[in-house]
Formats: C-alpha cells, structure tokens, sequence
C-alpha cells in the first residue's frame, strides 16, 4: 500500500499522495468527474482490471472521496459519485489536463473541451474563466468531447453523458 | 511501465499520468522544487530505493521535465534542475499540497507554507496571491518550514534551503 511507503513523510503533498498517488487512482477520479459512475462503465472507461478497480474504489469511499449510493434494488446496484471532498480534487485533475495538452498534444487538438456552464469561457491556468472571469470550481464546468477525441473516431467514452451542446 | 498501461486513453490527463503518474515521481518532484537537487538528497529526502530513484530520473530527465547538470568535476557529479516542463507542473503539486492541508491537517499546522517572494502573502485556493492578487507561478513562491514540520522536530529536510526569513 503506498500509504505505508510515504508515512515516514511529514508532508501534505505525501499525504495527498497516500490516498491518490496509487497506479489508477486518479485516472479513475477523472472518470468519475466524466460522468462514469458505475462499475462496468468505469471499467470500461479506464481500462483496469475488476480487482484493481474493486480496491480502488474501496479505497476512495473509505478516505470519503467518493460515496457509493444505490440506483437500483433487486438486485442492488450501486454508483460512485464524488464527495464535496472528492470535487476538491479537480483542480489537481485539470492542471494535469492542462499540462498534457501543452505538452503531449493530440495532432487533431485537445480530447476534451472544459466549459463553463455560465459562459461557454474555458478555465484558464489559474482556473478562472477566460471569458467572464468567473473563478471556476468542478460545480461550474462541463467536460465536452474534443477535436482530439473524435480525430480517433471516439464520440464519447463509457458512462459519459452525451453533451448538451456541442 | 505505467505508460504503456494507460496507453489506450485518448486524454490529456491520462496522458499526463503517464509521465509523472509512477509511484514516487511527483514526491520527487515536490522534492526537487523543495529544493533537493543532488541524488543523495533527493533519496533522503523521499525515503525511495537508489534503483527506484535512478529509474525515475532517468525518465523524468528523458521527458524533459527535469534537466542533469554537472555541479563538480573529477569525479563528475550532476543534480537535477526543473526545465520550464517541469515548473509547469507546480500548480499540480500545489494543489495537492492544499488539499492535503485541508484534509489532512498535521495537528500543529501546515508542514510547508508556501509564501509569495514579492509580498510575503499565500496562494488561495486559483493559485493567486491573498495578498496582492498576483497570479503565481512556480518561479514567484518560496517553501518555508511551517508549524507541522517543527512539530516534528524537523527543520527542514535534506537539499533544502535555509529560509532567508522566518
């Protein structure tokens, strides 16, 4: 477990990094904040093997990132949404997106297009949006499907809801 | 090589966690921008196996987020400095870092205050000064020991730099 790996850390960048800085962890928060919610779907959407995805998410709902709400009785089925502290997490999600935007770009342009739901602005690198300013939490944006993601004859990935707009 | 794992992801976060998603590669680069350059520091400073530091290394300095340079000659002797690739990334590692304050205070405070070099003020929460306003970037803060770590009976930690105040 990597919590045990950076205990000796007196440091909240270490400590962060126990709860999310495990091999899937934050792939599948970017998932969930996508819009997949269920288990096959954010199988399908990252990729990841049932164990794997099993223990994550034991993980995340223990620490109190996400919350495993029932949408389904008989049989009982569950979905994963994510917490007033899970949301807190997008700002480190979307300066990773910046960042690989930037620096690995897709040739077709960006997978994704962050909005603000406002406005139709973009959030900026200091996450207030370009258009009106606004300063942007994960409440205020939708995710769009890019030009990056279509190039790749993708139109949207599992569980993601089909944008409203386009 | 989690690279390869999360290769059939058309997304700019994935594609990010590809580079610097390994266990350990972004504590070594809140490490280097804590100030531990040389290899020994940076192992003390992490608490990571040598074969595992140079592993991380390597690649980090392969993806151009960390340059090698000679500090000493015979023997010759490198440390590694954060290219502007690199620097882009502190707004990952200074989000996690107040997410981690926020939920998962030390008892005596912050470990690490992170303090604008102009004007003495704090990010907030979009990264710009609660003081002035400025927008901050990785070049316009400095890291200061904070309460948690003193707490703790640590000063600072290897390769860091003494304060230049208090």
């Amino acid at each position: 477990m990597l919590h045990r790996e950076y205990d000796t850390q007196v440091c909240s960048v270490a400590r962060s990094l126990e709860v999310v800085g495990e091999r899937w962890t934050l792939l599948l928060i970017r998932s969930v904040m996508l819009g997949a919610r269920r288990f096959d779907d954010l199988q399908a959407h990252t990729g990841v093997t049932r164990s794997v995805l099993t223990n994550r998410l034991r993980r995340l709902v223990d620490e109190g990132v996400l919350e495993r709400r029932p949408y389904q009785e008989r049989p009982t089925r569950h979905e994963y949404v994510l917490t007033e502290k899970g949301l807190g997490l997008w700002s480190v999600i979307e300066h990773l997106r910046q960042w690989g935007d930037e620096h690995y770009p897709e040739p077709a342009g960006p997978p994704r297009v962050i909005v603000h739901r406002d406005c139709g602005g973009h959030p900026d690198a200091h996450l207030l949006c370009d258009r009106c300013g606004a300063a942007l939490t994960a409440r205020d944006v939708r995710a769009e499907p890019g030009p990056g993601l279509a190039a790749r004859g993708i139109a949207r990935t599992p569980g993601e809801p089909v944008p409203t707009s386009t």
